[in-house]
């Protein structure tokens, strides 16, 4: 089987870009040509100092902002798109361009001015929305402290409520507690939504938003604020990060953002939710959208070089060949191996991705009250999508460059910003491998728990309570075994002689994704069941644990990913005229081979893959490389990167295969 | 056994520090005390221009030739120090400070002044040898070409002989063919080694060697000579790398570097070594120092990035613990896990290399002949250990950045530049996917051909000629298997009942690497003589077989990797009053454990590892982890990084776990 390569079927280039580009086409196109028009900024910042560079960003974004593309997804009063689902698609479409543009974006309209909208009230929106929206008040998004990244709750910074002024004063208690890596803090915002313990009268109730002005409209630091700046960065060094402190700054009650709770003025603390838990992840949940963006940022900055270094491949000629000339990098097996499952697994979390974009406008957009379980449950896959998505963005961008050898290391060629500017994605917006913790938790507790997303002990404590019983009840590996062999006869028996059956069919790709993802999370709640039944202390359970905490969550994420790949395929026509869903089963059968020769020796620890089966799954990946070989510069083309947005100093003179390739001839 | 931890032995820092730094250590502690003194060029770059970075790194490089410190390995007689060890050593200890400077040094005294020593004779090394010592004459190595990377063969550059004048006159035909990358070249080089194809009459004798003057003493370029600037790279900026082109510029006949091929004033082609190809390898053989050094760099820069992430881990709360406060990073099992097989891994590539450049200086300090094959095998033992330890500074940095979370992503916290800058030590001095096939081919060969390294058609063609049968002999897996059985009884058997049998015995881990490499070997032998048994293009065959051929080589590295490290552990005294043997011990057994868990699909595939033995390796490396958790800082401590070289702005001030623990207090 792996030695027959079938004929390859023609990509229509356009109409996969147009099935890419789904709902927003439109939004998406328009934001290519604003890149297109502003893509001075990839090459100038080489040549500037980092103050020129923040400059020069922040008049993009002001621009930008201009054109009504960074307001999408806010209200039409207040001069927004009123459409979510857009205003995702164009961020995630900015991400070709230059990523600190990007960022900036992200932490004026997403992070400052998501805030505002989602954890303030009317008055708030009156005050505010209309001029960020414009980009006429700059602010920034103040959570992060030095000395507590991912555990929000446990923030130094407290606003202390003041019966007499009816303000509240803001302090910053020790350097930990300093806001910290603060985008728009160091030079641009005149506000900030800042985090911080609200207390009353002694008592604590826990962390809230508040604005609080932190420059005057000269740009001067107001008295009682203190600003430093984070320095130059491994990349994003248009974005201006940096620290605040507060010694006492007095902001007037109305300040609070009170969507979920309020102190009136004679200093009682209201809210409709009364367990403090749940409503500080009631507040943390509105803001899902950060995290949906930046996952959507990452998968797009891995179209930009695969298609670099795609087209490089096929440019560049290395070694002798009888026939005469070099070989093309691209007719290398190795080569083949390097790219394409990255390609493959971009496209399957783009259209992940889409699935998660479409849930995201449903919920934001619904007019009726949606249920906590699906809010948690659009949490929990916003959160795994990220991780993944950015891991993906690293280590695609990192074998791209290396596969560009030399060429790839000159700034000229991308790889240098795209890599740096995308690297801190993966500890960003939540660290990833908390991000999965988050996953976890919620397939253990079926996102019924009030716990918040970060507490791993109170996780441990959780799902000790819970009967095993139920998560292994829920988890019906047994019914799954059953079905695949009616399926598949012998897909997991060393015996039946076919090695090679049914290795291509989704229904075992699938199978084989689903029960990892219910061995390992019954597994876990086995093993964290036991150490507490032991009297360990949670915090070693859940030490000992986490990998397999983390690994169940990604198993889950990628069972997802899978299904959004398999379901987007199944749905297209079985004879549109092109060879499009002959292509995407390719890359999809690749997808689903890959991470499953990734992660074979899990299976074949749990007796689910035969050693036979999975030497047969190694050659099968090679022969899909061998098919996608022929489609891979059109596979590249459809993700619509504008030319100007790739490598400028790629190709020696001389080597004319990309073009002629593109010109339909072919060297294959 | 993985739920008993021992108590925890005490290292005896200065102690282990001294086993590390071996033979040189007065010259390491001497580069450190340099490193120290020019210190400020790390932080000041952050706010250089290129240009200025680039003076800089000049003005330090030309500082530190002052001292002697980068002359090490030159002849006495030219201002050198007559020592390769010693030069290998001190270029590796340069790798915890500035990496432009470490490069350059590099590029002037290793690349440029490495080819006027080991290609040229009396007349050229009285001619340039003092003066570049002196760092007064500054040189570049024109070999790489846009269009011809890896296959130096192929190069485009021509010189031909014009007998009526005795002069080369050197021609670059095409911009394929222009010198690209290269150090020095953009501002500071005088003089260029330039590789070309050497023609008389018509004829072509192959690629030598010339001295081609490129600048004038006021730094003008030379007529005939065309020099653009490669522009900003993602690091290295401190490196003025450039593009050059010649444009039938002469030069005496004297200037062929002649020490293995000369030409007459009347154009007669005349060398000892007859066959071209031998020719050309063994010139290119004498250049193999650049490859040892640049793999020492590698794993010296993991070492800095390791030191800095263990230290922020010590002093780095995350999340609540009922005990109160915070936990430390370093106590999640997770983190641990990031880290500890990469410190392990780190020491192993460390002895590793201890054992490489003590047979290069071996070699190179040789008063008889040294026969072919033992050049060979060092070249090919460079290559190996160069590609592992520069893919393994790539991942330890890497990942050392993501666990210091955003402090990890500030410039001033180091990783910017040390990522940055190491990136394009995977793919500079030989890509490393290249050089494992040249061991991979040493290897089929046993170090016999007179075949280049680079060349993947004529490896196909000699080992499809060699019997099979000859590979397979010298493989001898069924005599490691019955060695095995007397060892360790049951050890690849399921039913002996104790899967946890000898998992800590480091013949255990020898057969299993031996066993691993032998038999990839002999099916790598297999699979290309089947592939021209059919008939089939060589190209094709290679093709097929490049993962298999690069998965064997790597085999054979990690093997050399281990033998090392397990022949250091053993050569300690048993008792020295320090804990130090037991500390190494964990750590070799982590790192061998950790990379058969990474390969373990591998060995489950072939019927080595039952997937009970494999969850055991799993369980005992949390357990090895945990068990090293005490020793961490002093572990890293023993590396000796100045402090000057690490983060500066890494811990939140209040948090003093790091330093009390450097005290003797324990918070464990």
């Amino acid at each position: 089987m792996a030695d027959q390569t079938p004929p390859a079927p023609v990509v229509d280039v356009p109409a996969l870009n147009a099935l890419l580009d789904g709902t927003y086409v439109e939004v998406r196109n328009l934001t290519r040509k604003r890149l297109v028009e502003h893509a001075g900024v990839l090459d100038d910042q080489r040549e500037m100092g980092r103050t020129e560079f923040r400059e020069r960003v922040k008049d993009v974004v002001v621009e930008l902002a201009g054109t009504g593309q960074t307001g999408l997804g806010f209200p039409t009063e207040y001069g927004g798109g009123g459409d979510i689902g857009a205003s995702v698609a164009a961020f995630e479409t900015m991400a070709f361009g230059d990523l600190s543009v990007l960022v900036k974006v992200g932490v004026q309209f997403g992070l400052f001015g998501g805030a505002i909208l989602q954890l303030g009230t009317k008055r708030h929106h009156d005050a505010y929305l209309r001029d960020l929206v414009a980009a006429d008040l700059m602010g920034c998004f103040a959570m992060t402290e030095t000395g507590h990244g991912s555990n929000v709750q446990a923030l130094g910074t407290y606003a202390k409520y003041d019966l007499e002024t009816r303000e509240f004063v803001i302090t910053t208690p020790d350097d930990a507690a300093r806001k910290d890596y603060i985008g728009n803090a160091a030079a641009h915002a005149r506000v900030a939504v800042v985090f911080a313990q609200l207390q009353i009268g002694g008592q604590s109730e826990g962390v809230h938003a508040f604005v609080v002005p932190v420059r005057d409209e000269h740009g001067a630091v107001l008295p009682g604020v203190r600003i430093t700046d984070d320095g130059p960065k491994i990349g994003l060094n248009g974005v201006d990060n940096g620290r605040i402190a507060f010694d006492g700054v007095r902001i007037p009650r109305e300040n609070l953002l009170n969507r979920y709770a309020d102190v009136t003025e004679t200093g009682v603390y209201t809210s409709e939710i009364e367990n403090p838990d749940r409503r500080f992840f009631t507040m943390l949940g509105t803001l899902v959208q950060g995290r949906v963006c930046v996952g959507g940022a990452g998968i797009n900055a891995s179209k930009v070089a695969l298609s670099i270094a795609v087209k490089y491949a096929l440019g560049r000629r290395q070694f002798g060949n009888p026939g005469g000339g070099e070989e093309l990098l691209l007719d290398y097996g190795l080569h083949q191996r390097r790219l394409f499952p990255l390609l493959a697994r971009t496209y399957a979390l783009h259209f992940a991705q889409e699935v998660l974009a479409g849930q995201l406008h449903a919920v934001f957009s619904a007019t009726d009250e949606v249920d906590e379980r699906t809010r948690r449950a659009l949490e929990s896959r916003a959160a795994g999508t990220k991780a993944l998505g950015t891991w993906h963005a690293s280590e695609t961008i990192q074998e791209c460059r290396e596969a560009c050898g030399g060429a790839g290391y000159l700034s000229a060629n991308r790889f240098d910003a795209l890599r740096a500017d995308t690297d801190v994605f993966t500890t960003f917006e939540g660290d990833n491998h908390i991000l999965l913790q988050l996953v976890a938790k919620g397939l253990l507790t079926d996102y019924s728990s009030s716990f918040g997303e970060l507490d791993q002990l109170g996780m441990v404590k959780l799902v000790a309570g819970i009967a095993v019983d139920t998560v292994i009840e829920r988890t019906a590996v047994h019914k799954l075994l059953e079905r695949i062999k009616d399926v598949i006869p012998g897909w997991d028996d060393d015996s039946s002689g076919d090695v090679d059956a049914g290795l291509l069919d989704p229904e075992y790709h699938l199978t084989m994704f689903r029960w990892r993802e219910e061995h390992m999370l019954s597994g876990v709640a086995r093993r964290l069941k036991r150490g507490m039944d032991r009297d360990m202390e949670p915090a070693e359970v859940f030490s000992r644990c986490q990998d397999h905490v983390i690994g169940a969550a990604r198993a889950h994420v990628e069972r997802l990913v899978l299904e959004a790949f398999v379901a987007k395929v199944a749905a297209m026509p079985e004879d549109d005229g092109t060879g499009n869903k002959t292509a995407l089963n390719l890359l999809c059968d690749l997808y689903a081979l890959s991470r499953i020769e990734a992660d074979r020796a899990w299976w074949m620890e749990h007796g689910r893959l035969s050693s036979q089966r999975s030497k047969a799954i190694s050659r099968e990946i090679g022969a899909l490389c061998r098919s996608l070989r022929p489609l891979a510069e059109s596979l590249v083309d459809a993700f619509g990167v504008p030319e100007e947005m790739q490598a400028t100093e790629m190709l020696a003179p001389g080597t004319n295969e990309a073009r002629d390739l593109k010109q339909g001839r072919t060297h294959a």
